[in-house]
């Protein structure tokens, strides 16, 4: 039977996600207009906010008495995320996210780089307000990690020779340590210290399957499905998994061409990278490499008693699993 | 006699200094290496380091016993400055700072941007080793209200209406808050409730006299003293405080070209804007000004007991007014 988004995954956290919601508003308040209506714009452009959907419903798993708290560690998961989104449009130069105008696109670079300063540091502000000093060291620790993978992910641009190892690296950083704090977190609020490892498991593989999952549909999708275009990862020199595997897997001039397209981002002959992409068994691979991943986490929550709460957890790995099915 | 910066006011923290010194080298460390290099290039850029400087001196003066303390938060301090100074060197699109090629000169925007949140997470990473909540809720904040400043800033370019008392409040912000984030950070840590707002008021007036004094010399030196163009700030439509004055000061023909050359950036009137900027009485306004604030921040200082830091202090505050005498 088909995964539900907001019957399975939403619904049982629905009162502690509209609270978080009103935290999040609270939270960009400035008295400074041009920071009020940069931050509303990029907030309110936010998807489906899984974010701190797992915050809370790892918060619930793990029998949180007071889920203020929890509600006020999930908006700051998803202030760090915009945050790190308004700074990657920068980087990437994007003009739309998710079909809408970023904010260095509708104000200019200056206005998304400052303002995405401002939101890290509205972030650590309310963090403090949780009053946990170990809660405070992970998140200084794991956003560190964040800004480490984001550069090792420019590093990387257009180098043929990057590692499926340096790729792991990479979207461990970019994607993975956030799904991390969001629910480790939880579990270092509810004071569940046997909970912290297994919750992390899961949402260090769970991210790690996300993003093999979402550079999968670079060369599988379209705009419609994806928001955004095949090849952009492409056009970017990313050295993706789709790549690094075709690499493994070709020789000759089919594994020239990947490795030419790479240094060079080069869309002239991306019509046959794709080919190459989808007949060389590289995409099967990362399928089963997304297979993998989403395993271990669904296997590390079993370390969980059994609870509505964890089911839905689970059941967001799967769903996410169903984009390339 | 005039004041010697190396004699008077570094030589009582020299030991202090070299050990902040080696703790913002360990505190780049990263095994991302762009991450390092780039870190390394705008740490090693910088100049006097006068607010971490601020920062020990205001700890001895306060009596902290464990000066080791000191030394760390004033390389968090150096360290905020630093990823400051990268993301506004993007925002400025400058290419030289102090002489020497911007982190997005040598790199590009994408590093520096990254780059400077590294430089931000690290710095929050070794303040929540420091282990006081108090210090924490102090930064976060203030951290906070650097980036609206500079937002302010923004806001405020090309307005002509812009007012003093907004003009305050961004350089508040953007110089004066990091000040006492030096100061009243080491009363904290020193257990010193009685000396932290007189620390913080030495530092923002302190800070808000440097500014304009940092902003008269935009309209009264050259490249060789200030490493910056006369006229930069009209460039780009910066409304300081010489042009704020300048308005107030003038009717007519010569009030419509200061107007019109902050809304439009315009270097075509450069050379009229400076002649009414110098000559309607606009830089006395300015440098009376600074004279006021430089002398409420020394005044603060004698709620301090005697001793040759607070001394050191007294005499940074009257070195920065000399640079307009």
């Amino acid at each position: 039977m088909a995964i539900d988004f907001q019957q399975d995954i939403l619904a049982p956290v629905a009162t502690d996600f509209t609270e978080m919601d009103k935290l999040i508003n609270e939270g960009i308040n400035s008295k400074v207009a041009l920071v009020m209506a940069v931050s509303k714009h990029v907030v309110e452009a936010g998807g489906k906010r899984m974010r701190p959907i797992m915050c809370l419903l790892a918060a619930r798993a793990c029998g949180l008495a007071d889920m203020q708290q929890a509600q006020k560690l999930a908006a700051i998961i998803e202030m760090l995320h915009t945050a790190t989104l308004v700074h990657d449009d920068v980087v990437d130069e994007s003009g739309l996210r998710r079909g809408k105008p970023t904010a260095n696109a509708t104000w200019n670079n200056q206005t998304a780089v400052l303002v995405g300063d401002f939101l890290i540091s509205r972030a650590f502000d309310l963090l403090v307000d949780l009053n946990s000093m170990t809660l405070l060291k992970d998140f200084s620790t794991g956003t560190c990690e964040i800004a480490e993978g984001e550069v090792l992910q420019l590093q990387a641009q257009h180098q043929p020779d990057t590692s499926e190892a340096t790729y792991l690296d990479i979207i461990h950083g970019k994607t993975s340590r956030l799904f991390e704090l969001a629910t480790e977190g939880a579990a270092i609020l509810a004071g569940q210290e046997q909970y912290r490892l297994p919750l992390r498991q899961f949402a260090g593989h769970f991210g790690n399957a996300f993003q093999i999952i979402d550079d999968i549909l670079d060369y599988t999708s379209n705009a419609e499905t994806l928001g955004k275009n095949i090849g952009d990862d492409l056009m970017e020199g990313k050295p993706t998994l789709p790549l690094i595997s075709a690499l493994q897997l070709t020789q000759g001039s089919q594994h020239d061409i990947i490795r030419r397209s790479i240094a060079t981002g080069g869309v002239s002959e991306l019509n046959q990278v794709i080919d190459i992409v989808q007949n060389s068994g590289a995409l099967d691979y990362c399928r089963q490499r997304a297979h993998e991943e989403t395993h271990l986490a669904l296997n590390a929550l079993e370390q969980l008693p059994f609870s509505q709460y964890r089911e839905s957890l689970k059941q967001l790995a799967q769903m996410a699993l169903h984009r390339i099915q």
